[in-house]
């Protein structure tokens, strides 16, 4: 797909014609929000972790030197080469940027942003809860509470369980806080017992459990081994996502919670079917090892997962999207642009072929306003 | 579906019926000899490592205490109840047996003998590239020459490529070898330069590579870590394929070795069209990654890796399936039972659609014809 926000004669034509303003309002299920630099925490931290900030720092599992996993795609590294804002802060760091760039611009009723600190990979535990804390008041500060249009997902320890558990209990009180995010390559399947204490917090709360794109173990991402290039990170991470589900269905995260949504984000989706197939199949031959489980793997799927829309895999036929969509379902997937990601996905133009119309509604808005807590 | 050969009463129906006689004569790509026991590969080992056996024995990276990653379904613990033949040996150590439960009942033209003995897991890597050898000069000695419709893969220390090159090459000079076999867990990605080794003996020798389902490096299976239950590991072993396919095509091993055909075994198919998908996707965005290749990724996968079909993914509505094999291809896939194993896939039974008539025969006998060189 031409990517038609870094592609200038694009963005002339589209100017030429008038800025695009859909009918529908928009709900945009992915974007990120970025935390400058240590200095911006300072304020929200104790002295006691001011002081480990200043004489000890970040130590994590992260094996990439820089915590990034993204190739240089651009001066970015990872983000689109015009979202840099004019002040030359970090993508996604800049309020009014992001509202020229993406909310005015597209007219975005609402976006919930997945703040990518990864304070659950620092290898203090205290101090990565005290990260996350300070992530999700320096959230409010500057996020939620400049912008109505904006909501959060709360930062947390989720390898840390019972502290994040507690965070996710206090900042749920701000009703800015819509979602608990985690991501998919954790230390154990999220599935096991150790992580119960976040669905728990979650459920009690009324917030789903979104899932994102992102982080390391320190182990590596394929069970083959280290892989040499980008593309094979990111398709490993799509797996990731797959193992994920598998565990949280298999280990009965759903029936153990039965108000818990899980949302996964910038996963992919065409992946679903298959998989479906495989553990309906797989639990028809071999469900005495898991007779807990109340129904097929594929139902706690439709019922309890919703999927963010990009990045969304491109058949070599268009009209297999269609059937693909079908397969899933239309209550499942929301979109998302991944804003200011370099694989941004254009809200008039991510679909390569065109959805029916009530699908692409639950798509771009529907769906969203039954999973979230959005407001009016 | 229903194994009905493991069930007695479809079993007793089908024998009132008379045995059924295919028209059509099937190549097996995917039955599994069984070493007995180390004193069967005694007399294949050099004094050196007769004495080590004595002395030191096997010493692996699995953490599998008894080296098997099969659930306990039945006596066997992975095999088919009714596998074990009448001498207590262990199920597909015993031919005659072989013969009456599969080559013969279903009119087998040719069965492809992959031994599931991992040599390549040792960690003394001379140990392993010995018993290799006394693998394959037990199947020739034991299989090979016991019955004309056999062929076999070479056993060979993949972890250890200059060994199994050397083995690769005199191996292939007995003309029942068709294949060399790895398994799809490795310390590396298979399209790194350290296995580069294995591929040149193999084109050399005219042997496609084969992978197949097993094996364990000690690292966790997914990237988040150990799972619970088998149906994740089962699930898991499926993806293992894809980093390998996605490896061994972005670091242009199909460009190196003009010759070299990769066969995936035992991994399953229907994850073949979003790989594609998502593999050509990410290549359009980010191909200066890999500067160096020379086609979409989804024409490596087409012209040059066949898949086995057992296990065949079962989709929930029939018809999907003949979709399914319509995207990849009908030159791509090869029939295949997993004797004698639990999820044997009986070969009258195993599409729960009827295939078109062309497309069944290339699956169930002209694709494997292609690819293997199988006498006459």
């Amino acid at each position: 797909m031409t990517d038609l926000l870094t592609d200038p004669a694009a963005a002339a034509r589209e100017a030429a014609h008038g800025r695009p303003r859909p009918a529908l309002g928009i709900i945009d299920c992915d974007v990120h929000n970025a935390v400058p630099n240590d200095a911006a925490l300072r304020p929200y931290l104790p002295a006691r972790w001011r002081d480990h900030m200043d004489h000890v720092g970040s130590r994590t599992f992260s094996p990439y030197e820089n915590g990034f996993v993204y190739p240089k795609v651009g001066p970015g590294g990872g983000s689109r080469a015009d979202a840099w804002p004019p002040s030359g802060a970090l993508p996604g760091s800049d309020l009014p940027f992001m509202r020229e760039q993406l909310l005015d611009r597209f007219g975005i009723d609402r976006a919930i942003l997945n703040c990518l600190y990864r304070a659950a990979e620092q290898r203090h535990e205290e101090y990565g809860a005290a990260l996350a804390r300070a992530v999700n008041e320096w959230q409010v500060e500057h996020w939620l509470e400049q912008d109505a249009r904006l909501r959060a997902s709360i930062t947390v320890t989720f390898e840390s369980p019972e502290p994040a558990a507690a965070e996710i209990r206090r900042a749920a009180g701000h009703p800015g806080f819509v979602q608990v995010l985690l991501f998919p390559r954790t230390l154990a399947p999220l599935g096991r017992r150790r992580y119960w204490p976040i669905y728990e917090a979650a459920q009690e709360c009324g917030l789903p459990v979104g899932i994102h794109f992102a982080s390391t173990t320190g182990a590596p991402i394929t069970s083959a081994g280290w892989p040499s290039f980008y593309i094979e990170d990111h398709t490993s991470m799509s797996v990731a996502f797959q193992a994920q589900v598998t565990s949280l269905i298999l280990e009965g995260v759903f029936d153990r919670f039965p108000q818990l949504t899980v949302v996964l984000i910038e996963g992919g989706f065409a992946w679903v079917p298959p998989l479906m197939w495989r553990l309906d199949h797989l639990y028809h031959r071999l469900g005495a090892e898991v007779p807990d489980l109340q129904r097929l793997p594929s139902e706690y799927l439709r019922d309890r997962v919703r999927i963010t829309t990009q990045p969304i895999e491109e058949p070599e036929r268009p009209a297999d999207l269609l059937d693909l969509i079908d397969e899933i379902g239309r209550d499942i997937l929301m979109f998302s642009t991944d804003y200011p990601h370099w694989d941004f996905d254009h809200p008039q133009r991510a679909f390569q072929t065109k959805l029916p119309p009530d699908v692409h509604t639950r798509i771009m808005r529907g769906n969203a306003l039954d999973c979230y807590a959005l407001g009016t």
